[in-house]
């Protein structure tokens, strides 16, 4: 039985984990027979938004890896415990949470940095050849992870031009991809799909992630 | 095209809705082709947990629409906009905060109330002939809303003798049932299914909760 680690940034899109997202990259691990591992950084959230009127909730102080705990019934690790041996692929859901408490890509744009724990797992992971798939904004995440190294990753970001440039400064390659598809680096053995990047509901976002998920399972056994 | 209200309770189980279970329920009522309205009480929760250290986080409190926000996305009503008249049926998924947030089952039991514009809207969707469904620990509301009247629903709970009682002495009857299954009480068209009251994890949820979505979009057009 494969083995996947699910990194989360919290617990609700602008602000953390896109919640469809995870749930949905959860669901499809587990129906192809799978085992998923989540974890996520046991550090502050860089803010809190209210989702209900989509504003800043400002003096609340909440942390990533408890309000991630929500999404996966406390079954949950921190970052600080990667280990690219202990599992055959990873998976990174989006949501602002990927933008903000992972890396700050929101703020710093192509001069984002990410926290060091993911990026020196990320590169494991790619050394080791096991794959990465990484869903909506999350693929920000992998360009900043290898920035300055010799792999160019082909990476989905959905329409945005500047958000596309970001990326392609950093040194990896955008493509462009329908909602319901996903993009398959083979060499880097990188997949990635935009999900709520040009999703509208739920229903629209999980076929793209139920795609990646088998992809990213395809290469595990490959 | 149908429309089914979906009541949420917070956002993590131990003190809101269950995300996987409400995930799961707005993505079979989606891809059924229908559309869906959440819902939730603009009213403090009765507790904050925090779901790494599964221990109560004294001293924060947090509001129950704004946290099921974030599983909607921000699309969702005040429990008070409920309409019998808006709406083909109603679907509700389980989590503590069912018990704690939208009546006071977890600490009452048997003698517990509900909030009064959830009872009234259960009442007058049975009285239309809508479908209710309620997964988890949800059927426990539909029983309280029920209790005093000559409506005895029939209702799953889950396996825990004590829970069922309860539900037995506030007039409904308890069925037993398979997690992959649901129970349809065809007279006062409610379906109900155990969930995470006996699930482990999310892929021995979603049958239930699939099957519960079909059934009750099946007596909503019936």
């Amino acid at each position: 039985m494969s083995t996947f680690a699910v990194i989360l940034s919290g617990c609700g899109f602008l602000d953390g984990a896109e919640i469809h997202e995870s749930v949905t990259t959860l669901l499809a691990i587990e129906r192809s027979g799978s085992r998923w591992i989540a974890y996520a950084p046991d550090a502050a959230q860089a803010d809190v938004v209210n989702h209900s009127k989509k504003q800043p909730s400002p003096g609340e102080s909440r942390n990533i890896l408890h309000e991630s705990a929500r999404i996966v019934r406390g079954r949950i690790e921190p970052t600080t415990a990667l280990d690219a041996a202990k599992v055959d692929g990873v998976i990174l859901p989006g949501g602002f949470g990927v933008a903000k408490n992972l890396c700050n890509f929101a703020s710093a744009g192509a001069d984002a940095t990410a926290r060091p724990e993911i990026v020196q797992f990320l590169r494991a992971m790619h050394s080791s050849r096991k794959p990465i798939g990484a869903i909506c904004i999350a693929p920000a995440l992998v360009a900043i992870a290898f920035r300055g190294t010799d792999v160019h990753p082909k990476l989905t970001i959905g329409n945005d031009a500047g958000t596309a440039a970001a990326l392609e400064s950093m040194g990896s390659k955008h493509a462009a991809c329908e909602v319901s598809d996903c993009i398959v680096d083979e060499t880097n053995r990188i997949v990635t799909t935009p999900a709520y990047m040009l999703a509208t509901c739920v229903s629209e976002a999980a076929p793209g992630i139920e795609a990646l998920v088998r992809e990213v399972i395809r290469l595990a056994r490959k």
